[in-house]
């Protein structure tokens, strides 16, 4: 396939043909195009973009380079949910079974973590012996006699998005919206969905901190998803500060089981309640949001949804015995308090930087290859805006070793600011709602 | 080396330091970065451009990869000459002795034909036995002795540019004047040069067709070049026809040693001598223009600009009795004329597609493992302007077969086009000067 032409013309603002797209990617999948030269096309289309036809191509091609999660008559309308990456977002381990729990399946394929964010399949993997590396066969049986299943991409979905993505990564070609949004709806339009629900993060620890960038992000992706008969609806959702109280993989799986005990930081439920909503309406298991939300509330009250949760562990390989003795989930060995260093409101709790220090304590990849560890993160306090008295504890620390310590303490102080006067109000919690018929501002 | 927050910065339309241009360079050229990477790269500079701090690096980075040629005090001024690439464009076989027959030392670094573009040294070599794979040392020596030495870029000169270039043509990335200009003068600045002379060619059958990008490009070589304290000059000179009659390695090498005798075509002529009379006075072998062009004239016309160029075929192993027999030279075995359908005005002589011709009849590569038959390719009869009548003929086609010949036939009907009216004027043959004094328009 001789491709230099193609990138020439993308690199002169033109346009590849559907069938261009298909074929490079069909080529690419199959190695009969070098990396450099995907590499030199990828940076052109960060740069000059891709008209609407070749966004749908791109995406179609890499959907279509691998398998379909398919389901018999029997099953309930599948929904999905994808979160665009945050700090603290532990939102798909509450949600998962609860939507389960009141009669919606979901085939749930989640990523590792990325950069400065967590990743739902690096929590669950927190779990003793939870196995994340179902076959989509196994997937699909479970789906269908528990309404719920928790696995990674496996080679066999879009191989070619799971390729690109790869080179994407090492080549500084991630940011750029078109290409994010054909990565994802690729994977997501290959589960057999019957609906999807999309949680976009805003604010300065989401990878596209600019309202405009995400709301364009979630336009793009509930058209494709649109146009391919999956209903698709995308709320805009807060990460100007962490979602939740706790920031690391196994913490964040105690406070996820907390939260479906009723106990959960009333952020992170009004996320989950409203991503639910939304889930519900679209499977058709409630008529109207307040029902919706009634039905997803009593879930959690009458134990349902734990019980589900349960059933999954137990499913999946793990130790189900986490969710009543949450001390059976891995430790960190040290544990200290970073306190206030004077009187005043709480200025910032900056996610990035929280994240960073979660990874940099060894809780998420520097490299693909490094392992994680667990039990290390951090444990907040404050919020924004909250008023603090010197020596009061903002967070706590559980690390691995004193220099981890040493690391989050260093990072928690520039990241957790105190101001003498009352900050700004922080973003509108879900801000905005996009549906094909538009943008609807919520908050 | 962490390349990816470069290539992001890049991308963002952000700058990158000398110091990480250096490494860069020197990274890659270790292989220690990889293509992927610098493919990436390669396209953000092609879309954002490049700062001039960053062209004084990546120029100067890729210069000092390999050797510089370096020459004992009493050697002539050294002055070389460049093109940008033309079709028909053999002026460097016939300025080279010329020059060096006034007492300029010429140490020409060529290169082979480029896309539709015919290339020196491939010219060179349809002399029977001729080398172009001097060493440095070779070079240096035979430039002290006869002043003249015609040779190919040697894995010693910048071996960085060499394999950038191998990428940039790989990957879409030739067409960006920072990365032409930064990959010309990290060559010419490796040859010991005292001035450079640059024929930087416009109209449709050059790389840069636009006037406005080809002097942006001169610009930039020019100021390379003076800030290196290697005096540096440009012309501007007209690519919309072919240069001279003849289009093809032999028979261009036919062409430059007719020129050299006192029968060249106007044409090419005046370009020779118009360069000749930069080097002239860059190299102080003349004190004004009139008299640098009559020198010129004068060497021709007693020979001793011909026997020149015997002594370099003698030297470099070529069979110098071509100069006096070019029938020894690689002929044809199928010779026919094209001739006009119709009588009217010679419209268009179209270099792209006569360039193309020329590759596609095995006279230039379409990969770079082809070998090439220095025996085919044409030789014009007239120029845009002309008057013509039905049946006369407009080229004579040089082919191996019967294939060759038919894809030239049919070449020459789209490139030579009879209208009614007489056309336009074609562009001025040299038409700006360009110095660090600015640009001079000359016609």
């Amino acid at each position: 396939m001789f491709v230099i032409p193609l990138i020439q013309r993308k690199r002169d603002g033109g346009n590849l043909t559907g069938e261009e797209w298909r074929s490079l990617v069909h080529a690419y999948a199959r190695e009969e195009v070098p990396d450099y030269q995907m590499a030199a096309l990828l940076m052109a289309v960060v740069c000059r973009g891709l008209e609407e036809h070749e966004l749908a191509a791109l995406t179609d091609a890499m959907s279509a380079s691998g398998a379909r999660l398919a389901f018999g008559p029997g099953v309930p309308r599948r929904i999905d949910k994808h979160s665009t990456g945050g700090v603290g977002d532990k939102v798909s381990l509450v949600l998962a079974p609860l939507a389960a729990s009141i009669g919606i399946a979901v085939p749930m394929i989640s990523g590792r973590g990325l950069g400065h964010t967590g990743g739902t399949l690096d929590k669950l993997l927190s779990i003793p012996g939870f196995r994340v590396d179902l076959t989509l066969d196994e997937a699909r049986r479970q789906v269908e006699r528990l309404g719920v299943a928790m696995l990674g991409q496996t080679e066999e979905i879009a191989p070619a998005d799971r390729k690109l993505y790869a080179l994407r990564d090492a080549t500084g070609t991630v940011e750029a919206i078109p290409l994010m949004a054909a990565s994802i709806m690729s994977k997501k339009l290959a589960e057999g969905l019957d609906g999807l629900v999309l949680d976009v993060k805003r604010g300065s620890g989401a990878f596209l901190p600019a309202l405009e960038d995400g709301l364009t992000l979630a336009r793009t992706m509930v058209r494709l998803g649109e146009e391919r008969r999956c209903p698709t609806v995308a709320l805009v959702t807060a990460m100007d500060r962490p979602l939740g109280w706790s920031c690391g993989n196994a913490l964040e799986v105690a406070e996820s089981i907390g939260a479906l005990r009723g106990s959960g930081p009333p952020d992170l439920m009004e996320v989950v309640l409203q991503l639910g909503c939304e889930m519900a309406l679209l499977a058709g298991v409630a008529a109207t949001r307040p029902e919706a939300r009634q039905r997803l509330e009593a879930a959690i009250a009458s134990g349902t949804a734990l019980e589900k949760l349960r059933a999954v562990v137990d499913a999946q390989g793990g130790d189900p015995r986490v969710l009543d003795e949450p001390a059976r989930l891995p430790q960190a060995p040290l544990v200290q308090d970073h306190v206030a260093a004077t009187d005043g409101y709480v200025a910032t709790v900056e996610p990035r930087a929280i994240g960073e220090a979660v990874v940099a304590m060894g809780g998420g990849r520097q490299v693909m290859e490094d392992g994680i560890d667990p039990a290390v993160g951090l444990v907040l306090h404050v919020r924004p805006g909250e008023r603090v008295e010197r020596g009061a504890p903002l967070a706590t620390v559980h690390a691995r070793d004193e220099r981890g310590l040493a690391l989050a303490l260093e990072a928690l102080t520039s990241a957790i600011v105190i101001g003498p006067e009352p900050p700004e109000p922080p973003l509108p919690l879900v801000s905005h709602r996009v549906t094909s018929d538009g943008v609807k501002v919520l908050a």
